[in-house]
């Protein structure tokens, strides 16, 4: 999918919402554990109940894995359910990567050719030869780790150098050189408030995923008003918010109310620019 | 496994080489392809040829990921084995980690409790809450990135802070704030060379993975120079310099013959020591 493509979906929809399927088979509904594949039977449920709400999806590869070989076939075809059910979606695939060249260019075939994904989350702490093979795909996404949602941001993305640029505004700044917006975005937190102020000046145009919304406490009414463009330029993550919503048999009318509530509100946010 | 099981069989085999796993279907011999699972029919005989001269095995998951479910099945089976036929050996999934605290708990998951792997590559970028998940676990290890063999290290790693501190020293520093020298290693690239000086100042009793030895370029003399401890205190891994020494139906001896070459340079460097 191309950045307008992204843009239209979002107009059209009324929504920037991204729903993390970060799907754990010890929190989903009991009565799901008796099916064939319950992690599937689960993702199935919430995609269908959520597809008209939101603009992407982002499976987190980590609870996909810890249940082996039998996470990445529920992994697999989650993606190809979206795909084939719902092709305007744009798929995320958060892994985190990041490594030599020939080890990440492994990644970007499996994730870009096997697997028809959109974007993949890349880590930037080896620097540009582990980012670059994944850009050498058309309409296909590198979503950087910038300034992320968790505690541990300030340990090092905060760290300033004797030029005082932060090592997140490095980020930013040097891997403009190896991709522009119609390829590259940036993972940043809710929970970042006002840097999204000093983000905008580096990144005006890009797209930001911003995990943290929810869950980790981050507000989107902040987040919208200090990281929006006139082109939307945010893609907003909920996962526990919402695929956990309830944990009984109502679990995916929960989740779409939940969905439905933050889509309100990003509707809300939109009229500033559309 | 501990330290000092660790440091017995570096002495008792008179090495410290990790053989890296990076099997690619696309570079491993023809007749292999007719296997049923050419994958590990491939690692399996790079085991057995190997196992006598090396006291590590470091699969890159990114190798077997590249092949979806049928990459994991070979990747399980690959560790499975070496578990059972040679328990000495110290595994190490090469994955490079690091997500926000739930998500790296789910990760420390698959590779301790459902895989029984000694130690995991982790990145740094996200700071301690990515990585602390992975420390509760007796005998199992992380390898926190620090500085690595690749190119693009020098983008972010070498930024100097307002102190002058590098981004990979005050990985180091920080880190040890976490889990000391029985719990974490670091990684740092054989193309390094003097910078081992510098890390050792740091770290003084603590093992380091050494990657780039042969492929990138790295010399296994310099690295002992600048960064062997009393103890050793280095894993050095070669990977392609092994596994595909030879493309044909004498792989396994060519493999063999590579890593006896470097065991026998390892011996020589050993004897400054034990």
């Amino acid at each position: 999918m191309n950045k307008q493509q992204l843009i239209d979906n979002i107009r059209r929809k009324q929504s920037f919402l991204c729903v993390g399927l970060d799907t754990d088979i010890k929190k989903i509904p009991d009565h799901l554990l008796d099916s064939h594949e319950p992690v599937f039977a689960f993702n199935k449920a919430i995609i269908d109940a959520t597809a008209d709400l939101c603009i992407a999806y982002k499976p987190n590869l980590a609870f996909y894995e810890s249940m082996g070989v039998k996470g990445w076939m529920a992994f697999e075809k989650t993606v190809k359910y979206i795909r084939e059910q719902y092709p305007d979606q744009f798929i995320i695939a958060d892994a985190k990567r990041g490594d030599i060249g020939n080890t990440s260019a492994m990644y970007a075939r499996t994730f870009f050719e096997e697997l028809d994904i959109d974007a993949v989350t890349v880590a930037p702490y080896m620097g540009e030869d582990s980012v670059t093979p994944f850009l050498g795909y058309d309409k296909r996404w590198v979503i950087l780790l910038a300034l992320t949602s968790n505690k541990g941001s300030h340990d090092f993305q905060l760290t300033e150098d004797a030029q005082g640029e932060r090592l997140f505004e490095k980020v930013l700044r040097r891997s403009q050189e190896w991709a522009g917006d119609e390829q590259m975005m940036y993972v940043v937190g809710a929970t970042q408030g006002r840097a999204f102020e000093d983000i905008r000046r580096i990144v005006p145009h890009h797209f930001l995923l911003v995990p943290g919304v929810g869950a980790q406490g981050g507000s989107l009414e902040e987040v919208c008003r200090y990281g929006m463009t006139k082109d939307c330029g945010l893609i907003v993550n909920s996962s526990r918010g919402i695929i956990y919503a309830s944990k009984g048999a109502d679990f995916a009318e929960a989740a779409r109310q939940a969905a439905r509530e933050v889509q309100v509100q990003m509707a809300e946010q939109l009229k500033q620019i559309f």
